[in-house]
């Protein structure tokens, strides 16, 4: 099978316009198919707050009324992905903007109360179409993909990057070896929470059964990891978490099953 | 060649919930290949003004600052084009929402100075790109075109949506058989402006001509008008200029060559 790296990207990056013009630049010299997930959270908020709509957020997670779901839709469907896209086609990328809503690529179904609680426009992913985003990429094309999906009701819903980014790579595991990159603010996973030369480089089940039972992990890295071995166990060949502007897959830390 | 229909709905209608879900369910009926081109120019306004940034218009058009170009990049490409999307997938319509920067589908430059006039990010368009749109055609996808282009330099660029439309179906002629529909508020082409009962049902090149002579035709249906001939001397096989609820193509006025 051809290789295909999927590269997620977070919101602090996306919004910080020099990290962003690195990050588009290390993506657009990655060799080969590929997809890029963004975040957009921080600008959302911002946006949000510029609106008199207050931003509230449970477990990390972001309470998505009617009006918070406008604002979602035109931060992270229209300003964020629309600018990464016309940056990516000045580098000679390619590159087309998708929600989930576009062909249908990502249907979802509104979450359910948890705990008692109501997200609201918040969206759990029932199936990413791998073979639509296939078709686009052997046809040359870059999918950029925006932290949305759709109910197949006509309501767009709000949904995880991270989430979006490992149901993509799962989808594209069918058709391609995948390589997926979750990068962010820290360098990788690490085994002292406060020296970023603690890097851990590779992670296997069993490490981490370990890791979890010792307490060298812990925290928000959980789902991080939890997230990364699901995709592992889906068929994707590794994981990479790491630092936004190490995203060539030599760094950071890597996730396999054994 | 097969036939195709591009539909474009103005801003009016998009922003009205009721006539909007009429609009999207003529437009399903709509049989065969098509392609809808939607404008939101109230809602950038709106949102605009509830984020402190004024709206300038000079002839019609909107001086679009780099505050402005943010708003139109959010509201046409985001909350718009992906409300819109969302809908059609609901009812069975392969929608994908595209700007011109989606797999460069159409390329601009920014307008230069006219009579002194800095537009700003507005984009007059070079080229659409009728061999992309039309392999997503035969894919059984449906293009959903915001009024946004890009100068392949990396920046988003606000274009008119009449003109997204006519660029598109001129592009379109050269593979398929091309109605393009103008939809607004009005019946069609009025020969006496205050009877909704006066439309005019064909109009041909000659026809014109007279028309403008006589004074029949005049102010804002002059540049729609030049528009539509343009797009036919460019291969669009007919116009129709109706109401946007009469988009089967057997309403309102039929803009002809001969």
């Amino acid at each position: 099978m051809e290789k295909l790296t999927v590269v997620k990207v977070g919101g602090a990056v996306v919004e910080d316009e020099a990290q962003l013009m690195q990050l588009l630049s290390d993506f657009a010299a990655i060799e080969g198919r590929k997809v890029l997930v963004h975040g957009g959270g921080r600008r959302a908020t911002q946006v949000a707050s510029q609106l008199g709509i207050e931003s509230r957020m449970v477990n990390g997670r972001r309470i998505t009324d009617g009006a918070m779901l406008g604002v979602v839709t035109m931060v992270y469907g229209g300003l964020v992905n629309k600018n990464i896209v016309a940056r990516l086609q000045a580098t000679g990328v390619n590159a087309l903007g998708l929600t989930g809503a576009d062909m249908n690529v990502m249907h979802a179904h509104r979450r359910p109360l948890k705990d008692g609680i109501d997200y609201g426009f918040v969206g759990d992913v029932d199936e990413a179409d791998g073979q639509r985003l296939a078709t686009l990429i052997e046809a040359g094309i870059v999918p950029v993909m925006a932290p949305l999906t759709h109910d197949g009701q006509g309501h767009m819903l709000n949904t995880n990057a991270d989430t979006i980014a490992s149901e993509t790579a799962k989808a594209l595991a069918r058709h391609y070896d995948v390589t997926l990159i979750f990068s962010f603010e820290k360098r990788g996973v690490l085994s002292r929470p406060d020296d970023d030369n603690s890097v851990i480089p590779v992670i296997t089940r069993a490490d981490y059964a370990r890791y979890k039972a010792d307490g060298t992990v812990s925290g928000g890295m959980l789902p991080k990891l939890d997230n990364a071995f699901d995709a592992i166990a889906a068929g994707v060949k590794a994981v990479n978490i790491t630092l936004a502007t190490a995203i060539d897959g030599h760094h950071g830390t890597m996730i396999v099953e054994a």
